[in-house]
Protein backbone atom coordinates (compact mmCIF):
# COMPACT_ATOMS: atom_id res chain seq x y z
CA UNK A 1 0.00 0.00 0.00
CA UNK A 2 1.02 3.57 -0.23
CA UNK A 3 1.79 4.96 3.33
CA UNK A 4 2.57 8.49 4.69
CA UNK A 5 4.20 8.97 8.21
CA UNK A 6 3.41 12.89 8.52
CA UNK A 7 6.24 14.35 10.64
CA UNK A 8 8.45 11.09 10.42
CA UNK A 9 10.65 11.43 12.54
CA UNK A 10 11.39 9.79 15.95
CA UNK A 11 9.47 7.26 18.19
CA UNK A 12 7.63 4.60 15.89
CA UNK A 13 7.84 6.48 12.70
CA UNK A 14 11.61 4.51 11.85
CA UNK A 15 10.32 0.63 12.67
CA UNK A 16 7.18 1.28 11.33
CA UNK A 17 8.99 2.37 7.83
CA UNK A 18 11.63 -0.05 8.16
CA UNK A 19 9.11 -2.75 8.86
CA UNK A 20 6.80 -1.34 6.19
CA UNK A 21 9.11 -1.05 3.64
CA UNK A 22 10.78 -4.71 3.67
CA UNK A 23 7.23 -5.95 3.01
CA UNK A 24 6.67 -4.15 0.02
CA UNK A 25 5.01 -1.02 1.08
CA UNK A 26 5.67 2.17 -0.71
CA UNK A 27 6.67 4.62 2.15
CA UNK A 28 5.91 8.48 2.02
CA UNK A 29 7.55 10.76 4.43
CA UNK A 30 5.88 14.41 5.33
CA UNK A 31 7.16 16.61 7.00
CA UNK A 32 7.18 20.93 7.25
CA UNK A 33 9.93 21.02 4.23
CA UNK A 34 10.27 19.51 1.52
CA UNK A 35 14.59 19.27 2.21
CA UNK A 36 13.91 17.69 5.84
CA UNK A 37 11.69 14.97 4.37
CA UNK A 38 14.08 14.41 1.71
CA UNK A 39 16.82 14.23 4.37
CA UNK A 40 15.06 11.97 6.56
CA UNK A 41 13.77 9.33 3.50
CA UNK A 42 17.66 9.03 2.42
CA UNK A 43 18.49 7.90 5.76
CA UNK A 44 16.21 5.32 5.84
CA UNK A 45 16.89 4.28 2.33
CA UNK A 46 20.54 3.47 3.68
CA UNK A 47 19.74 2.15 6.66
CA UNK A 48 17.51 -0.67 4.59
CA UNK A 49 20.19 -0.69 1.44
CA UNK A 50 22.71 -1.72 4.21
CA UNK A 51 20.25 -4.33 5.56
CA UNK A 52 20.23 -5.78 1.86
CA UNK A 53 16.20 -4.52 1.55
CA UNK A 54 15.39 -2.27 -1.44
CA UNK A 55 12.92 0.35 -0.53
CA UNK A 56 10.52 2.78 -1.93
CA UNK A 57 10.92 5.74 -0.18
CA UNK A 58 9.76 9.64 -0.44
CA UNK A 59 10.44 12.36 1.20
CA UNK A 60 8.12 15.59 0.80
CA UNK A 61 5.85 18.42 2.28
CA UNK A 62 3.38 16.72 5.08
CA UNK A 63 0.11 17.89 2.34
CA UNK A 64 1.75 15.97 -0.35
CA UNK A 65 2.47 12.76 1.45
CA UNK A 66 -0.92 12.73 3.07
CA UNK A 67 -2.33 13.05 -0.78
CA UNK A 68 -0.46 10.57 -2.19
CA UNK A 69 -1.18 7.83 0.11
CA UNK A 70 -4.39 6.09 0.71
CA UNK A 71 -2.75 5.65 4.85
CA UNK A 72 -1.47 8.12 6.48
CA UNK A 73 -0.27 7.72 10.36
CA UNK A 74 0.11 10.73 12.12
CA UNK A 75 3.68 10.74 13.29
CA UNK A 76 3.05 14.20 15.01
CA UNK A 77 3.77 15.38 18.88
CA UNK A 78 0.58 15.64 20.72
CA UNK A 79 0.47 19.62 20.94
CA UNK A 80 0.33 19.74 16.92
CA UNK A 81 -1.05 17.11 15.78
CA UNK A 82 -4.46 18.63 15.07
CA UNK A 83 -3.53 21.90 14.55
CA UNK A 84 -0.76 20.45 11.31
CA UNK A 85 -3.72 18.75 10.00
CA UNK A 86 -6.15 21.83 9.71
CA UNK A 87 -3.44 23.17 8.14
CA UNK A 88 -3.64 20.64 5.24
CA UNK A 89 -6.98 19.53 5.29
CA UNK A 90 -7.61 20.08 1.64
CA UNK A 91 -4.98 16.88 1.33
CA UNK A 92 -7.32 14.34 2.86
CA UNK A 93 -10.40 13.20 1.24
CA UNK A 94 -10.95 9.26 1.94
CA UNK A 95 -7.33 7.99 3.66
CA UNK A 96 -7.49 6.09 6.25
CA UNK A 97 -5.69 7.96 9.08
CA UNK A 98 -3.51 6.07 11.98
CA UNK A 99 -3.15 8.08 15.05
CA UNK A 100 -1.17 7.16 17.95
CA UNK A 101 -0.84 10.44 19.62
CA UNK A 102 -1.22 10.90 22.99
CA UNK A 103 -0.86 13.89 25.15
CA UNK A 104 0.56 13.11 29.03
CA UNK A 105 1.71 15.47 31.59
CA UNK A 106 4.13 14.41 34.64
CA UNK A 107 2.55 15.04 37.88
CA UNK A 108 4.47 14.66 40.99
CA UNK A 109 6.67 11.81 40.21
CA UNK A 110 3.99 10.17 38.27
CA UNK A 111 3.08 10.48 34.32
CA UNK A 112 -0.89 11.27 33.76
CA UNK A 113 -2.87 11.32 30.45
CA UNK A 114 -3.87 14.43 29.74
CA UNK A 115 -6.66 14.50 27.20
CA UNK A 116 -7.42 17.77 25.24
CA UNK A 117 -11.11 19.13 25.79
CA UNK A 118 -12.27 16.37 23.34
CA UNK A 119 -11.72 13.57 26.06
CA UNK A 120 -8.74 11.99 23.90
CA UNK A 121 -6.35 12.78 21.22
CA UNK A 122 -8.17 10.89 18.54
CA UNK A 123 -11.32 12.90 18.95
CA UNK A 124 -9.31 15.97 18.58
CA UNK A 125 -7.67 14.75 15.48
CA UNK A 126 -11.08 13.92 13.86
CA UNK A 127 -12.77 16.84 14.47
CA UNK A 128 -9.53 18.19 12.29
CA UNK A 129 -10.37 16.05 9.67
CA UNK A 130 -13.02 15.80 7.04
CA UNK A 131 -15.63 13.80 7.99
CA UNK A 132 -14.76 12.10 4.51
CA UNK A 133 -11.43 10.59 5.98
CA UNK A 134 -11.17 7.35 8.57
CA UNK A 135 -9.91 7.29 11.71
CA UNK A 136 -8.43 4.51 13.30
CA UNK A 137 -6.53 4.63 16.57
CA UNK A 138 -3.43 2.58 17.18
CA UNK A 139 0.29 2.14 18.25
CA UNK A 140 0.38 4.21 21.18
CA UNK A 141 1.97 1.50 22.95
CA UNK A 142 4.67 -0.13 20.85
CA UNK A 143 8.36 0.33 22.50
CA UNK A 144 10.11 2.37 19.68
CA UNK A 145 13.61 0.90 20.54
CA UNK A 146 12.24 -2.88 19.79
CA UNK A 147 10.00 -2.19 17.05
CA UNK A 148 13.18 -0.51 14.87
CA UNK A 149 15.11 -3.55 15.39
CA UNK A 150 13.35 -5.26 12.42
CA UNK A 151 14.89 -8.76 12.80
CA UNK A 152 13.44 -8.96 16.20
CA UNK A 153 9.67 -10.04 16.89
CA UNK A 154 7.20 -8.11 18.60
CA UNK A 155 5.02 -10.25 21.23
CA UNK A 156 2.92 -7.42 22.10
CA UNK A 157 -0.89 -6.77 21.70
CA UNK A 158 -1.85 -3.59 19.62
CA UNK A 159 -4.84 -2.25 20.67
CA UNK A 160 -6.69 -0.13 18.07
CA UNK A 161 -10.29 1.37 17.73
CA UNK A 162 -12.56 3.70 15.24
CA UNK A 163 -15.72 3.87 13.70
CA UNK A 164 -14.88 2.16 10.20
CA UNK A 165 -15.12 -1.43 10.27
CA UNK A 166 -13.23 -1.42 6.77
CA UNK A 167 -10.58 0.83 7.76
CA UNK A 168 -9.95 -0.95 10.90
CA UNK A 169 -9.83 -4.40 9.40
CA UNK A 170 -6.77 -2.97 7.02
CA UNK A 171 -4.72 -1.61 10.02
CA UNK A 172 -5.34 -4.98 11.66
CA UNK A 173 -3.70 -6.29 8.25
CA UNK A 174 -1.12 -4.26 8.46
CA UNK A 175 -0.18 -4.49 11.86
CA UNK A 176 -0.08 -8.21 11.72
CA UNK A 177 2.52 -7.89 8.83
CA UNK A 178 4.68 -6.81 11.75
CA UNK A 179 5.94 -10.58 13.09
CA UNK A 180 4.62 -11.13 15.87
CA UNK A 181 2.39 -8.48 16.57
CA UNK A 182 -1.59 -9.12 16.75
CA UNK A 183 -4.34 -6.68 16.54
CA UNK A 184 -7.05 -6.43 19.08
CA UNK A 185 -10.43 -4.23 18.16
CA UNK A 186 -11.72 -2.26 21.21
CA UNK A 187 -14.72 -1.08 19.67
CA UNK A 188 -15.44 2.34 18.45
CA UNK A 189 -13.38 5.75 18.65
CA UNK A 190 -14.55 6.60 22.17
CA UNK A 191 -12.06 3.77 23.34
CA UNK A 192 -9.54 6.06 22.16
CA UNK A 193 -9.16 7.50 25.53
CA UNK A 194 -8.91 4.31 27.43
CA UNK A 195 -6.02 3.44 24.80
CA UNK A 196 -4.14 6.44 24.83
CA UNK A 197 -4.07 6.33 28.57
CA UNK A 198 -2.08 3.11 28.85
CA UNK A 199 0.83 4.76 27.25
CA UNK A 200 1.23 7.09 30.84
CA UNK A 201 1.04 3.66 32.36
CA UNK A 202 3.42 2.28 30.50
CA UNK A 203 6.05 4.90 30.69
CA UNK A 204 5.50 5.14 34.83
CA UNK A 205 6.19 1.24 35.00
CA UNK A 206 9.24 1.83 32.37
CA UNK A 207 10.55 4.71 34.65
CA UNK A 208 10.23 1.94 38.13
CA UNK A 209 11.42 -1.06 35.88
CA UNK A 210 14.66 0.20 34.31
CA UNK A 211 16.24 -1.26 31.58
CA UNK A 212 12.93 -3.08 30.87
CA UNK A 213 10.45 -1.54 27.77
CA UNK A 214 7.08 -2.76 28.89
CA UNK A 215 4.45 -2.89 26.31
CA UNK A 216 1.33 -4.80 26.55
CA UNK A 217 -0.54 -8.43 26.16
CA UNK A 218 -3.96 -9.38 26.81
CA UNK A 219 -4.26 -12.68 27.85
CA UNK B 1 -3.40 -10.43 58.16
CA UNK B 2 -7.16 -9.26 59.11
CA UNK B 3 -8.39 -8.60 55.94
CA UNK B 4 -11.69 -6.94 55.31
CA UNK B 5 -13.95 -7.12 52.12
CA UNK B 6 -16.56 -4.15 52.18
CA UNK B 7 -19.48 -5.38 50.45
CA UNK B 8 -17.81 -8.42 49.97
CA UNK B 9 -19.98 -9.91 47.15
CA UNK B 10 -19.89 -11.07 43.71
CA UNK B 11 -17.36 -9.79 41.29
CA UNK B 12 -13.95 -10.30 42.60
CA UNK B 13 -14.98 -11.14 46.40
CA UNK B 14 -15.41 -14.46 46.20
CA UNK B 15 -11.83 -15.52 44.42
CA UNK B 16 -9.68 -12.74 46.80
CA UNK B 17 -11.52 -14.37 50.08
CA UNK B 18 -11.03 -17.87 48.62
CA UNK B 19 -7.22 -17.40 47.81
CA UNK B 20 -6.40 -15.26 50.80
CA UNK B 21 -7.94 -18.09 52.98
CA UNK B 22 -6.17 -21.15 51.82
CA UNK B 23 -3.14 -19.03 52.52
CA UNK B 24 -4.21 -18.39 56.64
CA UNK B 25 -5.97 -15.11 56.35
CA UNK B 26 -8.53 -13.83 58.43
CA UNK B 27 -11.25 -12.49 56.74
CA UNK B 28 -13.96 -10.30 57.56
CA UNK B 29 -16.98 -10.29 55.26
CA UNK B 30 -18.48 -6.44 55.27
CA UNK B 31 -21.98 -5.31 54.40
CA UNK B 32 -24.83 -2.96 55.29
CA UNK B 33 -26.24 -5.47 57.31
CA UNK B 34 -24.63 -7.90 60.00
CA UNK B 35 -27.12 -10.85 58.85
CA UNK B 36 -26.51 -10.22 55.22
CA UNK B 37 -23.07 -10.07 55.35
CA UNK B 38 -23.14 -13.27 58.10
CA UNK B 39 -24.94 -15.59 55.21
CA UNK B 40 -21.95 -14.91 52.69
CA UNK B 41 -19.45 -15.73 54.75
CA UNK B 42 -21.29 -19.19 55.56
CA UNK B 43 -20.97 -19.14 51.95
CA UNK B 44 -17.63 -19.16 51.70
CA UNK B 45 -16.81 -21.48 54.61
CA UNK B 46 -19.10 -24.08 53.18
CA UNK B 47 -16.80 -23.48 50.12
CA UNK B 48 -13.87 -24.00 51.24
CA UNK B 49 -15.17 -26.65 53.34
CA UNK B 50 -15.31 -28.74 50.45
CA UNK B 51 -12.62 -28.05 49.37
CA UNK B 52 -10.99 -29.68 52.64
CA UNK B 53 -9.64 -26.17 53.42
CA UNK B 54 -9.90 -24.73 56.90
CA UNK B 55 -10.87 -20.86 57.03
CA UNK B 56 -11.47 -17.83 59.56
CA UNK B 57 -14.05 -16.22 57.84
CA UNK B 58 -16.86 -14.19 59.54
CA UNK B 59 -19.54 -11.70 58.53
CA UNK B 60 -20.52 -8.07 60.06
CA UNK B 61 -21.54 -4.64 59.55
CA UNK B 62 -19.12 -2.68 57.25
CA UNK B 63 -18.10 -0.50 59.72
CA UNK B 64 -16.84 -3.25 62.65
CA UNK B 65 -15.63 -5.54 59.45
CA UNK B 66 -13.33 -2.06 59.13
CA UNK B 67 -12.60 -1.38 62.74
CA UNK B 68 -11.55 -5.40 62.68
CA UNK B 69 -8.86 -4.97 60.14
CA UNK B 70 -5.49 -4.47 58.98
CA UNK B 71 -6.41 -4.01 55.05
CA UNK B 72 -9.98 -3.22 53.50
CA UNK B 73 -10.75 -3.81 50.21
CA UNK B 74 -13.38 -1.73 48.81
CA UNK B 75 -15.66 -3.98 47.33
CA UNK B 76 -18.38 -1.56 46.62
CA UNK B 77 -19.86 -0.65 43.01
CA UNK B 78 -18.60 2.67 42.10
CA UNK B 79 -21.69 4.63 42.62
CA UNK B 80 -22.34 4.00 46.32
CA UNK B 81 -18.29 3.28 47.50
CA UNK B 82 -17.46 6.83 48.53
CA UNK B 83 -20.60 7.40 50.09
CA UNK B 84 -20.49 3.91 52.25
CA UNK B 85 -17.24 4.92 53.15
CA UNK B 86 -18.19 8.74 54.12
CA UNK B 87 -20.76 6.78 56.68
CA UNK B 88 -18.34 4.76 58.19
CA UNK B 89 -15.43 7.17 58.41
CA UNK B 90 -14.50 6.92 61.80
CA UNK B 91 -13.76 3.12 61.89
CA UNK B 92 -10.68 4.10 59.43
CA UNK B 93 -7.34 4.56 61.44
CA UNK B 94 -4.35 4.02 59.62
CA UNK B 95 -6.15 0.34 57.58
CA UNK B 96 -4.21 0.08 54.22
CA UNK B 97 -7.37 0.56 52.25
CA UNK B 98 -7.54 -1.37 48.84
CA UNK B 99 -9.60 0.11 45.81
CA UNK B 100 -11.03 -1.78 42.92
CA UNK B 101 -13.38 0.69 41.88
CA UNK B 102 -14.03 1.94 38.23
CA UNK B 103 -16.66 3.85 37.06
CA UNK B 104 -17.60 3.25 33.06
CA UNK B 105 -20.65 4.00 30.98
CA UNK B 106 -21.72 2.88 27.49
CA UNK B 107 -21.18 5.33 24.77
CA UNK B 108 -22.98 3.84 21.72
CA UNK B 109 -21.47 0.22 21.40
CA UNK B 110 -18.38 0.66 23.38
CA UNK B 111 -17.90 1.07 27.03
CA UNK B 112 -15.90 4.44 28.09
CA UNK B 113 -14.19 5.35 31.48
CA UNK B 114 -15.98 7.71 33.62
CA UNK B 115 -14.31 8.74 36.00
CA UNK B 116 -15.86 11.22 39.05
CA UNK B 117 -15.26 14.78 39.54
CA UNK B 118 -11.85 13.65 41.30
CA UNK B 119 -10.62 12.50 37.98
CA UNK B 120 -10.70 9.14 39.22
CA UNK B 121 -12.34 6.78 41.65
CA UNK B 122 -9.04 6.18 43.98
CA UNK B 123 -9.13 9.75 44.15
CA UNK B 124 -12.90 10.35 44.85
CA UNK B 125 -12.28 7.71 47.53
CA UNK B 126 -9.35 9.33 49.49
CA UNK B 127 -11.33 12.15 49.59
CA UNK B 128 -13.65 9.99 51.66
CA UNK B 129 -11.03 8.86 54.28
CA UNK B 130 -9.31 10.24 56.76
CA UNK B 131 -5.94 11.28 55.86
CA UNK B 132 -4.22 8.82 58.66
CA UNK B 133 -5.26 5.69 56.13
CA UNK B 134 -3.18 4.21 53.55
CA UNK B 135 -4.85 4.05 49.88
CA UNK B 136 -3.52 1.50 47.25
CA UNK B 137 -5.78 1.65 44.30
CA UNK B 138 -5.20 -2.39 42.58
CA UNK B 139 -6.98 -5.35 41.69
CA UNK B 140 -9.64 -3.52 38.78
CA UNK B 141 -8.33 -5.60 35.84
CA UNK B 142 -8.09 -9.41 37.70
CA UNK B 143 -11.08 -11.69 36.16
CA UNK B 144 -13.75 -12.64 38.42
CA UNK B 145 -14.06 -15.93 37.47
CA UNK B 146 -10.47 -17.17 36.82
CA UNK B 147 -9.72 -15.97 40.25
CA UNK B 148 -12.64 -17.66 42.17
CA UNK B 149 -11.30 -21.12 40.48
CA UNK B 150 -8.74 -21.22 43.53
CA UNK B 151 -6.29 -23.92 41.97
CA UNK B 152 -6.07 -21.92 38.65
CA UNK B 153 -2.77 -20.63 38.41
CA UNK B 154 -3.53 -16.38 37.11
CA UNK B 155 -1.01 -15.13 34.58
CA UNK B 156 -1.81 -11.54 35.05
CA UNK B 157 0.13 -8.65 36.27
CA UNK B 158 -1.82 -6.88 38.63
CA UNK B 159 -0.74 -2.88 38.32
CA UNK B 160 -1.17 -0.67 41.75
CA UNK B 161 -0.45 2.50 42.22
CA UNK B 162 -0.30 4.35 45.77
CA UNK B 163 1.36 7.20 47.66
CA UNK B 164 2.60 4.83 50.44
CA UNK B 165 5.16 3.29 49.95
CA UNK B 166 4.82 0.43 52.90
CA UNK B 167 1.35 -0.08 51.76
CA UNK B 168 2.55 -0.74 48.71
CA UNK B 169 4.59 -3.68 49.61
CA UNK B 170 2.41 -5.34 51.97
CA UNK B 171 -0.34 -5.28 48.56
CA UNK B 172 2.40 -6.04 46.05
CA UNK B 173 3.12 -9.40 48.89
CA UNK B 174 -0.94 -9.95 49.48
CA UNK B 175 -0.85 -10.10 45.19
CA UNK B 176 1.71 -12.49 44.47
CA UNK B 177 0.34 -14.52 47.33
CA UNK B 178 -1.82 -15.77 44.52
CA UNK B 179 0.04 -17.55 42.09
CA UNK B 180 1.39 -16.38 39.43
CA UNK B 181 -0.18 -12.85 39.77
CA UNK B 182 3.04 -10.49 39.55
CA UNK B 183 2.04 -6.96 41.02
CA UNK B 184 3.70 -4.16 38.78
CA UNK B 185 4.00 -0.56 41.04
CA UNK B 186 2.57 2.51 38.66
CA UNK B 187 3.83 5.06 41.02
CA UNK B 188 1.76 7.91 42.89
CA UNK B 189 -2.05 7.71 43.30
CA UNK B 190 -2.57 9.90 40.11
CA UNK B 191 -1.53 7.07 37.79
CA UNK B 192 -5.34 5.04 39.36
CA UNK B 193 -7.49 6.64 36.61
CA UNK B 194 -5.17 4.90 33.76
CA UNK B 195 -5.09 1.70 36.00
CA UNK B 196 -9.09 2.35 36.09
CA UNK B 197 -9.60 3.20 32.38
CA UNK B 198 -7.45 0.13 31.34
CA UNK B 199 -11.20 -2.08 32.59
CA UNK B 200 -13.78 -0.58 30.48
CA UNK B 201 -11.09 -1.41 27.88
CA UNK B 202 -10.64 -4.94 28.58
CA UNK B 203 -14.79 -4.87 28.74
CA UNK B 204 -14.95 -4.03 25.25
CA UNK B 205 -12.33 -6.61 23.81
CA UNK B 206 -14.35 -9.60 26.36
CA UNK B 207 -17.68 -8.72 24.36
CA UNK B 208 -15.40 -8.13 21.01
CA UNK B 209 -13.87 -11.57 21.33
CA UNK B 210 -15.93 -13.76 23.39
CA UNK B 211 -15.97 -16.19 25.50
CA UNK B 212 -11.93 -14.75 25.93
CA UNK B 213 -11.98 -13.19 29.46
CA UNK B 214 -9.05 -10.75 29.10
CA UNK B 215 -6.49 -9.49 31.77
CA UNK B 216 -3.85 -7.66 31.27
CA UNK B 217 0.29 -8.31 31.25
CA UNK B 218 2.91 -6.08 30.81
CA UNK B 219 5.72 -7.81 28.89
Amino acid sequence: MKISLLGGTGDIAEGLVLRWSKVGHEIFIGSRSDEKAQGIAAEYIEKLNSLGIESKISGMANADAAKASEVVVISIPPEYAATTIEQIKDSFTDQIVITPVVSMERQNNTFVYNPPAQGSSALEIKEALPDTAKLVSAYHNLPAKELSKIDLDLDYDVVLCGDDEDAKKVVIKLTEEMPNLRALDAGGLEASAMIEATTPLIVNLNIRYKPQHFSVKFV
